[in-house]
């Protein structure tokens, strides 16, 4: 997609400077609206940081990460060992996206049978097949969202609210919940985003504002509070969000305050969609209580990053010295909130989900 | 309540420094939780101001607050045109909330039939009135809120849950949701209050933290998005806001958010009460959508106010230059989701609310 009238994706191979070895350029999203920059990652222990530190961040792109730490770890030793060790480092950089795991463990599978000696090049063809294959489905998802878009299109703004950031930069390219709606814009369609700025790392604010407003998409940011009122209102059409898990039978994992928009959604007769690769689906778990919530730093709560008047990038703390934070990254959303499931395969009821197995 | 082991009050008349002339002081509570001031409010423009900017806030202290924009300016000039023109100014000052007007209307009606020598003394005597009175239900709505809280409680951590601030900084003493706490807190009971941070101005971290941190209360500051989780977990056992009017079939309107809480409340069985004095009731209105949504500026979403490392307390943008904003301020959680409003006459279930008038 594009940034400053320039096409990108969120990850790609490059090489070190001055070097034969590869490396992997990622566009670092915590610095994200204020700073565009872009960070070499030249080893596993970086693309561990990378991905702790939520610098790549959006379950498809973090699997995406993984397959490419999986190939900087076998440039450095390819043994059995290694592999294995690595595997294991990056499956515990963060425990809820599904992606992770699945791709790690298709790395896996894919080098353990190889000669020892054909696992680098081996490595960086297969974590390209992942990355060229989420970029397939998301332009899958788009078309696919695209119909249920046009379905409800009456001629006019038809308004969409969505969740944290499930856009291209949580992807290799197009994103999930967002690829409909750039198909949509892209279309010629008259749609507007309202951005939930999606507290505690404002992804929403940050990141799905500042890839809709590079795309020139129509698009307003809010509070995480006022999604509700505005669907009491009349003023969404529809929901689209992403996931970082969804069960066999349709419950939802994803940023923490999803399932609020949903229980509005709801009880305003609004769809409510999640946009998902079907590799986020987890046929291993069919109740939503099995899904490890991850339990993030504190500080997410107490601080928060914006521009400061004098320029800068700053964290400033929210809450007094003397108080406590929690910090769930999650939430689920039960299947009897959800629609329907949008992915590279069609559009699926959660009942029906397993029919695109 | 306390600040620093001294008794306090959110406002109160005190003397202009070097004259005879009456002033009223306030805690500037957009500096909370980071900085503690006092301000002097010397005129109707300044009360007006403060009201605006809300330096004070919260609809029980706004009354009070507005009953003293009357006395400044019966002081200054205590003419019929003058009473008029100053009670328009502070009605349109804040349009949500009804304790303004309520209090307003009051104060105009008593000083209407006095002479206008009377007016300034009466004037001051009206308004303390107002503020007692307001002391005095919030402390009936913490023995009455106690009640539930007993009924509930059984003998380990009974974790509560709010939402922005009704705590003593909205009142002029006690607070509404929160005096129900501080009374549980107080009788020696182990309540625990999930503390929202409720943006887009942080009422809940920046205020209702810091009050519970004053008086040793326990409590956790999430974000707005944590409470469904929170609740899906079994981690809440009951829901106490306040309200900044609530119609005569028990509706409550309330900071933006509640609504979203009050969902996630009722699909996870918890208890919803909303805390008000009487005045807070709108006998007027009895549908919730004829409440006019104070749409406030967009710079609240796009800018957050916290504490920068060099100790200063800083703005910093949170959205891309190129987005828009919105910020409806209120949203109305219809009767059906509330399980009780706690008065100072008593809790009444919504269907019943018209016993207490």
């Amino acid at each position: 997609m594009l940034i400053n009238q320039q096409v990108f994706r969120t990850i790609w191979p490059t090489e070190v400077i001055g070097s034969a070895v590869n490396s992997i350029a990622i566009i670092d999203q915590t610095k994200l609206p204020h700073v565009f920059e872009i960070v070499q990652i030249e080893n596993l222990a970086q693309m561990v940081h990378a991905i702790k530190t939520m610098q790549v961040r959006g379950a498809p792109l973090i699997g995406a990460a993984a397959a490419y730490g999986i190939a900087l770890a076998m440039q450095q030793e390819a043994s059995d060992a290694h592999l294995q060790a690595a595997a294991a480092q990056l499956i515990q950089s963060r425990p809820t996206a599904v992606n992770l795991a699945w791709s790690v463990r298709r790395m896996v599978a894919c080098l353990q049978g190889m000669p020892i000696e054909a696992r680098n090049s081996g490595a960086w063809q297969e974590a390209a097949n992942i990355a060229e294959e989420d970029v397939a489905q998301n332009q899958a998802i788009g078309q696919h969202g695209l119909s249920l878009i046009k379905n409800l299109y009456q001629n006019k703004t038809l308004n969409i609210l969505t969740h944290c950031n499930a856009g291209w930069l949580a992807t290799v390219d197009f994103g999930t919940a967002l690829a409909p709606i750039y198909a949509a814009n892209d279309a010629g369609l008259n749609v507007h985003v309202w951005v939930s700025e999606t507290r505690p790392r404002n992804q929403g604010a940050a990141l799905t504002a500042w890839e809709l407003a590079q795309h020139g998409v129509k698009h307003t940011v809010i509070t995480d509070n006022a999604g509700g009122h505005l669907m009491q209102q009349g003023l969404v059409d529809m929901v689209i969000v992403g996931a970082d898990r969804v069960t066999s039978t349709g419950d939802v994992c994803n940023k923490i305050g999803t399932y609020l928009k949903a229980l509005a959604a709801f009880d305003n007769n609004i769809p409510f969609y999640a946009a998902v690769p079907t590799p986020t689906i987890d046929w291993q778990i069919s109740h939503y209580q099995a899904i490890e919530i991850e339990e993030r730093h504190g500080d997410e709560v107490a601080y928060l990053q914006g521009l400061a008047a004098d320029g800068s990038v700053q964290n400033v703390r929210v809450i007094p010295n003397e108080s406590k934070t929690a910090n769930p990254a999650f939430d689920v959303t039960p299947a009897r909130l959800v629609t329907g499931i949008i992915t590279e395969k069609g559009v699926f009821a959660p009942n029906v989900l397993k029919n695109c197995k």
